[in-house]
């Protein structure tokens, strides 16, 4: 057995020794990275045009084209190899003058509440909508109370997000739904309107918006819906309690009109050695109307913007042709993303790697990683590099609303990770707004982005056993 | 050989069921620690009123003395075995009218500049200072300059914490000797005052208050000092650039009083098994005045009366004694830990563990932790059970400043690792105040603290290659 270990020996000696060489290399260009970003970034500034010098960005809107000719005129500023828009048509949704509401607790006495549209609700009549209201805890209680409880009413869904659920993405998925289906539902059983608990784990007084859909409800049987604050939805829970013929009055002036033509912008690094290896990374450069989008997602669009001005700034050439891509509509439409992969398709590029930016600018934690066994182990090998910037998150399933139309059976997809603790706090609502970023947490977004960016072009996802042993330790 | 594999399939399956075992329980009981906290925890009221119902909190203040009373009426609320106060003498330091600076920057005209005396300052002569300015870039610099530069002048100390350290504690503590020990300096030289770069990674217009000491410095030697804002620090070195003969005036009334009496808060669950075996944890009671203390030190305080609130909640009765200390004075004396710590040693008490939080309510992300290297391993095969909750830092090095001087060879201390890139923003500053902190952060920071509290309760640190093999995976 001497000989078998001093085998074992030589070969795990041997790999130290080629990992160490690596391991330094790499660490060194990593450092440079974050370095670039930490004193010298570019992302704070434009996200402060952005959010500042634009606003909310929706989809059809004019601060939309704006902030695709301010991100095109800023990445041609960048000397790529390639900068162009991608026509796309969007659909169009305006809010038009503000939401009202307020609950009747006696005759003459009302009681304001905030609500705000869901993005592509109808109106109410121009006179609004007053109606009792019926609380329910999600879609499947609808059957529960059925018609005769339901027909001529507001339907309140007030689940709210789960807080012991440390993920905060998981507790809004299983909310959602009253959001997104909550009218398509509601309608079935006769409610004259929809009322929905904002989707937000704090009890203020934001009411928070976000796409709903009515299926495939025939126009004349849709019906208008609203999100209301946590606070406002504590308070008609607790006054129905009391006053089960309570009624409230909402009043909406949002609009459909025809879908209009916007722009994805792309950029281009074309890869020294395999240009038609394709790496994505992106962000959405739509944004809800009600704050500026900073973290959702004018964040993810100049930490997109950034990974390719680090590498031109710390002179790394990608050997494989890098993209930075800023999608159009994510929020109400995926129009954008869907065009992108469809265009991608048609032209038969080799799509390797695509990563996502769209869970708010705030301080990175890891990875979310759709990919397969290999690549993802080939992933985790690199994780050791990350420890010194706090990088710990590698974990499977993830990408982002925007590239997972890019899927197939051999890119891999990842999605940033930052804290999600406060992301709700802000989401879709008035106070998602510049000063909640943080300029450190912001750069060190993009930095963890390019890093992660920068090995991929480096080791690929081919001959992954080879290469994977280089840098195992 | 065969057999050997054999041998070692056999033992490492049995470690696997016992690990099973105590991974399941252990498992629970976290999870019940956080649910507990995330869903009926009581952190965020108390760090509610200690913020916005008495506000800052200075040593030998009205308002400490408000939140000793406050926090010892709250602990006895808890039904542990103990409550009582632990008397020290604690120095008083009061700031008066607040300061005002000005640089003039010609004849009749005068630009204003944030200023705020440094804790333990004295005040400068009733009409105040003014004299000519001279920029250095830290301590070391002064000799280069010598007193023929210096004598009559007010040193302007702007060396700013570094941007590239990823943890803003390092690029802390690679500036604070300017404001620490500026003064005593610069008096050497015959300066008539210091101003000092706060110590702060963003430019905003706070300045950032903390403790200095003239040493050894005689009383009629003593020179006043005062942080100055980050903008207004590139200001004033932007200007003194251009115009080298440019005065500042500054005007403090701050005081030195004698030593008044204060408390530390101690609350206690007697062990059920090991009662001698004594557990801390902790944060400190007093803060500076300029904001409300929420996140140094509120947020350690409440935390660590939610861990003893949590163990009652969920009903599990520690072996060991698990003691909450708040600390009196860290700010500037420390005499509640030196106390505390004193106190111990006489009575000859067995202190095992102490965990502190001192470094804000952000999201906890781990604990540095000193420790011997069987201990430390000890504490790293527990790191598996913190997996869900995104806790992943476990480093050497580590404690907090009120702890630290019950160091001896045995105990382990450990510090509360919360996220600690917006720390900076807010530390001393006037916008130190509740609306900084999340409440879920908060919430998670108490959990953690009381799930690895529980794990030294149930595992400690006797037996140690024994325990340890039980929970190995």
């Amino acid at each position: 057995m001497k000989s078998f270990c001093l085998f074992l020996i030589l070969i795990l000696s041997g790999i130290t020794v080629s990992a160490q060489t690596n391991y330094t290399a790499d660490s060194l260009n990593i450092r440079k990275i974050y370095d670039m970003s930490l004193l010298n970034g570019k992302s704070y500034n434009w996200l402060d045009h952005l959010s500042n010098e634009i606003g909310g960005r929706l989809s059809g809107s004019f601060n939309a084209q704006q902030a695709v000719e301010y991100t095109k005129a800023e990445l041609e500023k960048l000397g790529l190899d390639k900068v162009w828009l991608q026509p796309v048509m969007v659909p169009k949704w305006t809010r038009g003058e503000r939401e009202f509401a307020y609950v009747q607790t006696a005759p003459g006495v009302t009681r304001n509440v905030n609500i705000t549209a869901l993005g592509g609700s109808i109106a109410t009549p121009a006179g609004g909508t007053k109606a009792k209201v019926i609380e329910v805890q999600g879609l499947e209680q609808l059957k529960e109370y059925g018609r005769e409880n339901i027909e001529g009413k507001i339907v309140f869904y007030n689940r709210p997000m789960r807080a012991d659920l440390i993920q905060t993405f998981d507790a809004y998925g299983g909310c959602v739904d009253q959001r997104y289906s909550g009218a398509e539902e509601a309608a079935k059983y006769g409610a004259v309107g929809v009322i929905v608990r904002s989707m937000n784990l704090r009890m203020d007084d934001f009411p928070h918006t976000g796409s709903m859909s009515y299926g495939d409800t025939p126009e004349n049987k849709r019906i208008p819906a609203a999100a209301i604050s946590t606070n406002d939805a504590k308070y008609l829970s607790g006054i129905l309690k009391i006053q089960k013929d309570l009624e409230l009055y909402f009043r909406m002036n949002c609009e459909n009109h025809e879908d209009v033509k916007s722009y994805n912008v792309i950029g281009e690094i074309t890869g020294s050695e395999n240009p038609k290896e394709i790496m994505v990374v992106g962000g959405h450069l739509d944004s809800w109307d009600l704050g500026d989008g900073s973290h959702d997602d004018g964040a993810g669009v100049v930490q997109s913007m950034e990974v390719l001005r680090l590498f031109k700034e710390i002179g790394y050439k990608p050997k494989k042709t890098l993209r930075v891509v800023l999608f159009m509509n994510e929020e109400n439409g995926l129009r954008g993303g869907n065009k992108y992969a469809e265009v991608a398709k048609s032209k038969s590029e080799d799509h390797v790697f695509a990563l996502e930016s769209d869970a708010g600018g705030f301080t990175p934690r890891g990875f979310g990683i759709t990919a397969t066994d290999a690549q993802f182990e080939k992933i985790l090998s690199w994780k050791k590099l990350f420890k010194p910037y706090l990088i710990h998150y590698f974990e499977r399933g993830g990408g982002g609303a925007d590239i997972n139309p890019l899927k197939d059976e051999k890119i891999v997809l990842a999605g940033l990770r930052p804290d999600s603790q406060r992301y709700f706090d802000y989401h879709h609502a008035a106070n998602d707004t510049f000063d909640k970023v943080n300029k450190r947490e912001l750069e060190l977004g993009a930095a963890t982005m390019a890093s992660l960016v920068f090995l991929v072009d480096k080791y690929g996802f081919n001959n992954i056993n080879k290469e994977t042993s280089e840098l195992a330790d």
